[in-house]
Order: structure tokens, then sequence, then C-alpha cells
């Protein structure tokens, strides 16, 4: 955030951040203490096999702990992820797309075919079409790469829309890491079909619902000979002692998680609807924790003008080239910063 | 340790572990402090540059800031060099070695020729030679992969030993692990060579110095573009929030330094005699916090015994097939601790 204080003029504890998609009820108590309880034990190394760990996310997501391996965040498992996909003729990218896809599969040199989400102006004059934007017959031996929830539109797929692509691609790769801001009844995980489909692999982190960026943590699950393959390729510890107990404990915080689903239901609405009144603005509706919003006045300008005047920080979309200048995105934020933001565009725009 | 705790019939934390060879005396009080006081931070990603962080090594080691990679344990970074080995005709590997090495040139198909030490029955019935046992004129395109100071021997290799291997491999990784354990007037570190030699990787460790194995902090020094290619290779933030603040702390705790090579002189003397006064054991010369061990008696028998009657844990070198059930490796440790070891030892040979 250095780049955004330089431009605001203050120092980065004062700016309020909307460009990280990040809970910002986190992290939970019970992680911080956690990790403080668990400083005496860093004189140890991780135990390679993580069971323990392994164990407490199996419970929790109902499935064989063989069929789960965590990470160093869930970016060091799309390494692996993007390695396997790179052995595939193509792998289907649905785009935009988060720019760590592109560099995991580069970094195997994988055959991307880019899938652009299609715009449905009956919806709103910017806003995009429900439907996955992919050819009913991909080129045989491919695979497919897809964010669900999608980041940046927020859009959610729903089981069954997903469903044919398995039996369609070689290998499938999910990467869920927004699925846990959906409440169990709304949520769409595919995780209840790895046992059945071995060419499933699901990524799921801890950094945004549970607020934990800086301490990586993530986890895949897939078939166990796919795991024990990538636990061969990737050193024996690459999750840290404090990740371990961290995870632990919020994966059992059932308090934080209710907290985190009531402040964001109507903090979502509440926003969007702040932001639909404002003429030049037209937020996108979204599942998760962030808002998608097309502009008519330039986004880059805009955040500029935010960061000067209001030390506010908003994601541009620079890095997903197909949206451009004119979109960009929101992290949803305790109501009093939401309405700070809201009065600071109704001004700007 | 729990197959250790299990024969032992004991909890993990009354056995006295002399097998991972960590710094008894760590970590320091420094570092523990800088990890709770950084609990705040884990709220935001890791600079993925780790500008701060490359410049308070670059300091230490009086580099170039570029010339550095920091990693989540130089075991990340190994996979990596593993890559580049790989590509390679032959990796040139220093048997024994630890499993590591095998773990990443397998990743990616890398193909090894074992270079075994040599025995030399002048310094003792199962001392090895001093010698770097590599041919002089090495199979073109191929690469070396050395551990210096080399575990589990303990022996230190000088500068200008390994000099005329720059020369004639394409491409040099050196494991210097445990090299902080020398005094700067000891240390023969190749550090001051890679702005001379861009075919020279060097991995550093904070791990057993510092006694945080359980924190995944380790950094490659080497050309920089060489650190570019493998930085696109890898996930941005691969070292935790916590990790990069206890590195700065660690590397300027100039007093934990100095404490550190004040035990270690004489604690690993004072055990290396009475080591050798065992009738049945001859403890190997060792530059490091380690001494191996052969002995007449099983080393599996004497490890089992040793956990069942007196709950002390040393590490048997089966995982060093070279080496088999005649030696073993202790790590030094407290005065009292070598002690209460030393009188099991008698007792059981």
């Amino acid at each position: 955030m250095n780049w955004a204080a330089t431009i605001a003029g203050c120092p980065v504890s004062l700016l309020t951040d909307f460009s990280a998609s990040i809970n910002p009820l986190g992290p939970p108590k019970s992680v911080l203490t956690a990790i403080v309880n668990n400083t005496s034990q860093l004189t140890a190394y991780p135990d390679p096999t993580y069971t323990e760990l392994r164990s407490h996310l199996a419970k929790c997501h109902h499935v064989d702990p063989d069929s789960i391996l965590p990470g160093n965040g869930s970016a060091e498992l799309l390494t692996w992820a993007g390695r396997e996909l790179a052995q595939q003729k193509f792998t289907y990218l649905v785009t935009p797309a988060f720019s760590d896809y592109q560099r995991a599969l580069n970094a195997f040199d994988g055959k991307i075919i880019p899938c652009p989400l299609s715009l449905d102006p009956s919806k709103g004059e910017r806003a995009f079409a429900s439907t996955i934007p992919i050819l009913s017959s991909p080129y045989p031996q491919s695979g497919l790469l897809l964010n669900n929830p999608h980041n940046p539109t927020g859009k959610l797929w729903t089981k069954e829309e997903i469903l044919p692509y398995l039996k369609q691609f070689d290998l499938v790769v999910i990467d869920e890491a927004f699925m846990d801001f959906l409440t169990p009844s709304q949520e769409q995980s595919l995780i209840p079909l790895v046992a059945e489909y071995p060419n499933l692999v699901i990524l799921r982190s801890l950094t945004k619902f549970y607020s934990l960026p800086g301490l990586r943590i993530g986890y895949a699950i897939a078939h166990s000979e796919r795991l024990q393959r990538w636990q061969k390729w990737r050193d024996p510890w690459s999750v840290n002692t404090l990740a371990a107990a961290a995870t632990a404990a919020a994966i059992q915080d059932k308090e934080f998680q209710q907290q985190t689903w009531d402040w964001l239901t109507p903090a979502r609405s509440q926003l969007f609807e702040q932001l639909a009144a404002i003429p030049g603005l037209q937020p996108l509706a979204s599942a998760v924790n962030y808002l998608l919003v097309y502009t008519e006045m330039s986004a880059t300008q805009l955040q500029e003008k935010l960061l000067k005047n209001y030390q506010i920080v908003i994601r541009d979309c620079i890095s997903f080239p197909e949206l451009g200048d004119r979109y960009f995105r929101l992290a949803v934020r305790l109501l009093a910063e939401n309405d700070r933001l809201v009065e600071a565009l109704a001004a700007i725009v």
C-alpha cells in the first residue's frame, strides 16, 4: 500500500482500504490467541504429514483426510495445479481472472484459451451474463480453471451449472477462495463431488474470510493420488506452525463465521443501493464481500481523487485487461466506512 | 517426534532431543518479540517484492538486494534450484546427503550422479577423507549440489577447495544451512563470489541457528536474473509476515550470535572428548553443532535403548543409505544435557 500512501500523502495506517477483499471483522480473536500460544512450538519442525491439521479440515468439510493437502496459501497450491494443467493441451480460463492464474500456468508453459464473460445489456449497461462462457465441446485433453464465486465480478455459479464441465474436461480446478462468505444454505462448493470425480481439484483459502493474508494458509481438496504427487514436488514443511494452529482455531470459530454472515448480507445490500443511486455508477450484483462497479468516469481518475481527497483506496481493474478503465472493485466494509466511501464517490462523480 | 514418544512411553515434552540439529539457546527473545508485535500486520498481504527484508539481508551479507530471494524455508528455494539443476544433463551430489535434495531433483526428473565421501582410515576406523569426492573433469552441462558445512559429517570445506568447481560446472548450488554456526573468522561462505559467478547459488536458512524450524524462513543468494526467474515460477507471497519480521530481528541480534558461538566451541569439544573416551564409539571432527558418531553396536538398537531407558532421542542414519546402521548423529546441546547423554551412552554400549 506504499504507492497509495504516497499519492494520498499520509501514512499507510491512515488509509481506508476498499481495494483488498478482506473481511473487516477479522482476524478472529481465537486465531490471534492460537498464534501467540503456539510461538513455543516454533523450535520444532511442522509435522510433514500435517495429520492433525488435515483431520480438522476433513471434519469441517466431511471428506477423507487423505483428500486434503494444506499449502502455504492457496497460491502455493495453485503452482502445482498449474503444473498439472500445463500438462493438458489447453487450459480454458474464464476471464477476467486473478492474475496469479496466468503466473501459475506460464511457470510450466501452459497454453491458455481465454473464455471472456459476455456482457448482458438487459441486466444493465455493462453487466455480465451469468452463463459460464465455455464451448460445449472443448478440445480433448484440456483443463478448466474457474473461480467460483468469481473475482472480480462477484458471480456465483451453482453446482449444477459447473457439473457438466466435470464430464467434458480432463482436469477441472475450481478456486473457491471466497466460498466461505456464503452461508451453509447458500454455498455452492463442489467439495462433495471430489470423491466421485478424480479430475476435480478445489482450492480453498483462509486469507479473505479470516483476514489472514500475511499468515499464508490455504488447502486443496482432490483425489489423494494427485495430492501425494504434489507433496513429492514441493518441500515437506510448506505450512508454518502458526498457520496450522490458526487454521484449527479459525474453522472451529462458529461465532466469528456467524458474525461475518450477519454483517455481510445487509452491509452489501445497503452499499449496493447507495452506489446504484449515484448517477454514473452501476454496481453489479455480487454473492460475496466485494462489488464490481461500472463507472462512466475513468476508474483511474476516480481512484486518484479518492486517495488525494479522502485517503480511500479502491481497486482499479487494470490488472484485469478485459475490464480496463471503466470498472473498479470495492470490498464491503463496516457500515460507517461504506457510508464515508459513498459520500466521497457522490462528491466526485 | 510422536514415534519417539511412543517408544519412550512418555509425552513428547519429556523427551530430550539430540536428533534435530537445532541451536538449544534459541529462539532469540528479540525474535519472539518481533513475532508477537507483528501479529497486527497479518491482515495485510506481505510485500511481494520483500524490499525491506531483502535490504536487511543485503546489509548483513554485503551484497546487492537484487541478488537475494527470501523463501518459505530454504527447502522451498531448493525446489526451484532443483528445477534448474534438472535442466542440466547430470547433477553431481556429494553423499551422504540430506534426503530433500533427492526430492527436489526427482520432482523435475533430474539425473543424479552420487559422489560418495571416501573413508580415510588414517583418521580413525570409519572417518571420512576431507577432499571433495568429485572427478576433476565432470561431464559437460552438469550441475553440482553441495552442502557446506556438510550434513551429517560436520565437515567444512574452504572457499579455495570449492572454487575450482565453479569453473567446471554450469551450475553450482551450495546449501550453507549451517554456516552461521561458524564465527566470522572461521566461516567459509561463498556468498562474496556470487557477484563474480552467475552460475553460483547459495542457500541459507534461519532454521537451525535461530531455532525456528516451525516458522519457515530461508533465502537464496544468486544472480538477480536467475532469482527473477524463480520469482515468476512461485507464488508472489511465499514468505509469511511473521517470518519476515523475525528475520529482520534475528540477523540484527549480535548478542544472540555471540552467545551461540561462545557456547558451541567448548560444548562441542567437551562432548567430542567424552564420546571418544567411550569404547565402541568414535565421534568425527565437526565444524558445526552436531557430531556424526561411528558405533560398533547397531545404531538402531542404541537409539531404542536410549529412548526406552533415558527418554533421549538421537538421529539414526537410516535416511543416509551410505551410512547404514553403524553411525548416528547428535546435536550438541547444553552442557548438563550433553553430560546426561554421555552417561546414558556409556551405560549402554
